[in-house]
């Protein structure tokens, strides 16, 4: 049960949004921003690294919702377990595992991003604009993960029910929910 | 130095901004609402939670700037200390006291966000509102601190900037920055 009284039993971050518009309404603006907004990383890179952030904070309606919204994107790779394994996982560019080694950090604690791993992302073919977006979307999910795990949100309780919500984020985006 | 480009050398979360304006408008339009939008919670004692939670994640910019802040909201309480010490500060209100407490959880992961604390915290006079606004807060902060620290920002090098800095933000809030 959630620790506060959300609407209509509304699942994982929706209720929370619902709960108070006036924050949901930027909170939903940011994360469309991070996941959809004008940047080099792909949608299905973004939505992964978000996912595998989320598996890292054992956010469980993140990580799972996410996941298969980057298989959504990009139906050629199998992006769910690397929502699970991150940068440990089969099949990634060079430029990707980097990035979730980077995300990885992130969540640990900004101090962990040192030099020599930005110097390793920047070899891997990572530039300004890549770091900066994957520091952030990292970051992002750091407050996202703990406003819908802190506040005991209740996950879906089937595998459809985050099929269908990672298939409706993957076409629809994050306004207007 | 920063770990990418910013413009000016600009100090702190303000560089960042100004990188990527696209994300840095929803950025600040969160701060503002979570820091200066309609709820329960003084201003004063949201600056507090917010620089509690940066001392917390070792965010010495975030953690100055908004003690500074809250100074500058509450001139009768020495809220500085409080942004330091937390919850053990002298002379808290029980509801402030505990509403640090659950900052405290939220820093350390959604999880640790317990049954009994919340009881606890409603126990001390705080609502639904209460508990979701520190909650939320105190996440957009770890989001912050890590964006600030991971991209390993300038912080600025005497005591009167960081003084001006959180006037300023006292004063203007964090819409066009």
């Amino acid at each position: 049960m959630p620790h506060i009284t959300v609407p209509d039993g509304l699942p994982g971050i929706v209720g929370l949004l619902a709960f108070k518009p006036s924050t949901g309404a930027r909170l939903a603006a940011l994360m469309h921003e991070v996941l959809r907004g004008d940047g080099p990383l792909s949608l299905a890179d973004r939505e992964l690294i978000a996912a595998y952030v989320s598996t890292l904070n054992s956010c469980e309606f993140c990580a799972r919702t996410h996941g298969s919204a980057a298989s959504h994107l990009d139906h050629a790779a199998d992006l769910r377990a690397a929502a699970e394994l991150g940068p440990e996982a089969a099949g990634l560019d060079p430029r990707l595992r980097a990035l979730l080694r980077l995300a990885a950090a992130v969540v640990s604690g900004g101090s962990c991003v040192t030099e020599e791993l930005i110097e390793s992302v920047r070899a891997a073919g990572a530039g300004d604009e890549e770091i900066h977006d994957a520091v952030l979307l990292a970051a992002t999910f750091c407050m996202i993960n703990r406003y819908v795990h802190g506040l005991a949100t209740v996950p879906p309780s089937d595998d459809d029910s985050y099929d269908r919500i990672g298939e409706e984020m993957a076409r629809r985006g994050y306004l207007n929910r």
